[in-house]
């Protein structure tokens, strides 16, 4: 949860993480400023390092997702990798596969300064968020990048209300993403396969935030364009957010082993008159996106507990991952030989 | 939304196209008479002439479905069309794919006169409404109609409620559909794939009603067994139900651009209790069905905006379209030179 | 309905299946004894002969779900079956597959003590439930059963409430199943492949009790490793109980004909409020699971009612089975001659 570069937002309250930490531990939710751009990497290996990520904190209070409103100004390269990878970062010499994780609160403007580091036309297509023609990232709609130019995408975000006619116009809230839509075909087909994909949370203000955060992308037969799903090390008790998204050919069922969530926007059930069936297994197709937060190990303790594709052929092959929940000391029981 | 041959409403509150636009846009709900039974053609040409279409119409007041309880008749004819293609109509030599749109509140009964003037046993299967073994479409259940034959076939929805054992009884409100269930196999895989379906909505009394529908069939690599996706014409503002159903083979992911909806019954979000996900992409496979409304261009602007699976060979291979949002002078910026 | 081996509820209030009726009929629901462990079999054979599953009983009161809370003992036995088929089962020689049906109410713990009887080793994954490392049925953890061997597996289920942190807790009901998770891989695909799965549900306190039911797996491309889908026979206004679970390689839609349900965590609607869609079809992936009730012909009447996938080929194939629903004197309209 460290402060990245690329998220420089403009307003006066973007103070240090450990005073933000501290603020949002006394319970000065109004006054906290809002999620950060984050790259899923820092977020994972943050996440043990900050304070109210610790068991205790958690279950003190949680952090709830500041008022929106605010308009943020990223940077955003994309960049050729190893192995034929093209991957979107925040800094260059730094892109990543998936791409940086991207958070706003509903009403939020996100303005990305968007610079094509690769020898082909590529884009920044978003799902969820407002945009208008100009920011569809299409070639159809002369929104592209050519190789070594930049363009200023942005992407408005509002909260639910009522239409003048009565209506309840919903809100931008939830586990979105963004990908290429030129590289390859006029469907980005091979800026998906390469890389070029990366998830976005819109959050409604007083949405419960988490200590952790992983995105997990089932991309043709990998997670992550990697041949084997990665492992993610969070403490017990985390409040641990995993973002879900698909793309390429196939369709997959996420299943995660020992935790469950709601099947709604947020993965959270409000409260007894919520009809959301709970599951541990849903069906995906390319582009669907969800999430969820679950509390780490809370039923099921410490331990090393399997997330994988549930269709069989496609875990047999790779696409399957750990969720390694430690104790406090560190240590995760039956891995690692910790206590064989 | 032009009253189409087939409809013959029985009560005496059927008037003219004119007259029921005008009365509804006066807010008098109650008295409007309920949706017409509609060509998927005829609504999307007809929707740019409705005055209750136009932007300031629909700011001002939204029409809403009257009460449920008429007793529907209509004809509906199986015919042969080029390139092997068979399909529903509701006059003869008029037959599209996919067939008619049907309409309904919850409460109505239809009875469809139904004949087959092809050369093959051809039946009529609903999803969602309620019908006795008769009325299945099914060889099993002696209900496929011959070639040259006629059959009555009669749909019944109901209201929810409550059972004489207090639990609650849901209505028949949805997005559902029909097909053959006899062609080529005992589940009208060739009828299927020729072309014999088309989409039923039934809605409850109060349900907000479209200025424009459209339908989008994705039937095996298809949609509307056409080779690329037709393109649909609306105005922004206009408040458009899209009425999606997937047939054939293959599962899809339904996916817009610029629009989202709520994963819910009616697309729509009630208010702020509906735990629905809004979401811009769907994963869908044969006969499942939903539908939603969205305001045209709301957060995007009048433009060109793609729809499409979202799985990539297909879109690749032609499974798109566009929705074509254009200002109120007509004009689509960013398409055929408008604004180039 | 019949008690079966291995339930053995530990409580005094434990009474005859009759005595349980009766008490049940009366309205008595407080005092009720919980759901029984079932083999799929013997739920579908007794429920004909049940008092409380003719319509007049039925229609007079619905049973309900006991509190939670109690302490359950089960033995589940893996043995070798015909045609390289390994099964479940609650005695040696009497395995099934699909496996017994598990039945638990939010708040019990279950005690699986288990006996692998074959010459592979075998484990016991189940999905909703709350378990621990040493009951996940991994390799990974452990927790497989060798050949000739025995091991308790404990599963645990809690009601919803609210954490320390203020934050709802959601409850253990759903529709959930378990399988093997060693057999040929890692992730079991040899064992799900053989017939190494089965049902559990989990019910809250006050959900409504069928009068029979039935457990579809869409495994590969049959239905419960049958190479054509089971019938299932029941009376007219029984409140039937459908579990559906998929697993191996494929998706399927999972169609019904003449009824409908709730896209839901129980199938049903609570109320006016509940924006859940109400379906026929449902697309599934491997390990997704859903449940639902129907009023045997409610809206349909008495006659054989098709269930199949809609995916063409999947039904054409034999992916297809029937539902039968008897007038109260036996006979299903329709089927078998009984009155063409």
């Amino acid at each position: 949860m460290t402060e990245t570069p690329g998220t420089q937002p403009e307003k006066p309250e973007s103070i240090d993480r450990r005073g933000f930490s501290r603020r949002l531990l006394a319970g000065t939710a109004a006054a906290a400023i809002g999620p950060a751009v984050l790259g899923p990497a820092q977020a994972a290996s943050a996440a043990p390092a900050s304070p109210e990520a610790a068991p205790t904190a958690s279950a003190a209070a949680v952090r709830r997702a500041r008022a929106g409103g605010e308009v943020r100004h990223m940077k955003l390269f994309a960049e050729r990798l190893a192995d034929d990878q093209i991957g979107y970062g925040l800094e260059k010499g730094k892109a990543t596969v998936p791409g940086p994780l991207i958070e706003l609160v509903e009403g939020d403007t996100l303005h990305v300064e968007f610079e094509n580091t690769t020898d082909v036309a590529v884009s920044l297509h978003p799902h969820g968020v407002d945009y208008d023609r100009a920011n569809d990232g299409t070639k159809m709609n002369d929104s592209v990048v050519e190789p070594g130019k930049k363009r200023t995408y942005t992407w408005r975000t509002h909260a639910p209300g009522k239409r003048k006619d009565g209506t309840y116009r919903p809100g931008s809230a939830g586990y979105w993403h963004y990908h290429d839509h030129v590289v390859g075909t006029e469907h980005g087909t091979g800026g998906i396969r390469a890389g070029l994909y990366g998830p976005v949370v819109v959050r409604r203000e007083g949405d419960i935030l988490p200590d952790a955060q992983f995105t997990v992308v089932f991309n043709d037969m990998t997670i992550n364009n990697l041949p084997k799903g990665p492992d993610f090390k969070v403490t017990v008790n985390d409040r641990v957010e995993i973002i879900m998204i698909t793309h390429g050919e196939y369709y997959h069922t996420f299943h995660m082993h020992g935790h469950r969530w709601a099947d709604n926007r947020t993965g959270l059930l409000e409260g007894p008159g919520d009809p959301s069936r709970i599951i541990d297994n849903k069906i995906t197709g390319p582009a669907d996106s969800f999430g969820f937060q679950i509390i780490a190990g809370e039923e099921a303790g410490a331990g090393a507990w399997m997330y994988h594709c549930h269709v069989q052929s496609h875990s047999d092959m790779g696409m399957a991952g750990l969720l390694l929940v430690a104790k406090p000391d560190g240590t995760v029981p039956g891995h690692d030989g910790h206590d064989h």
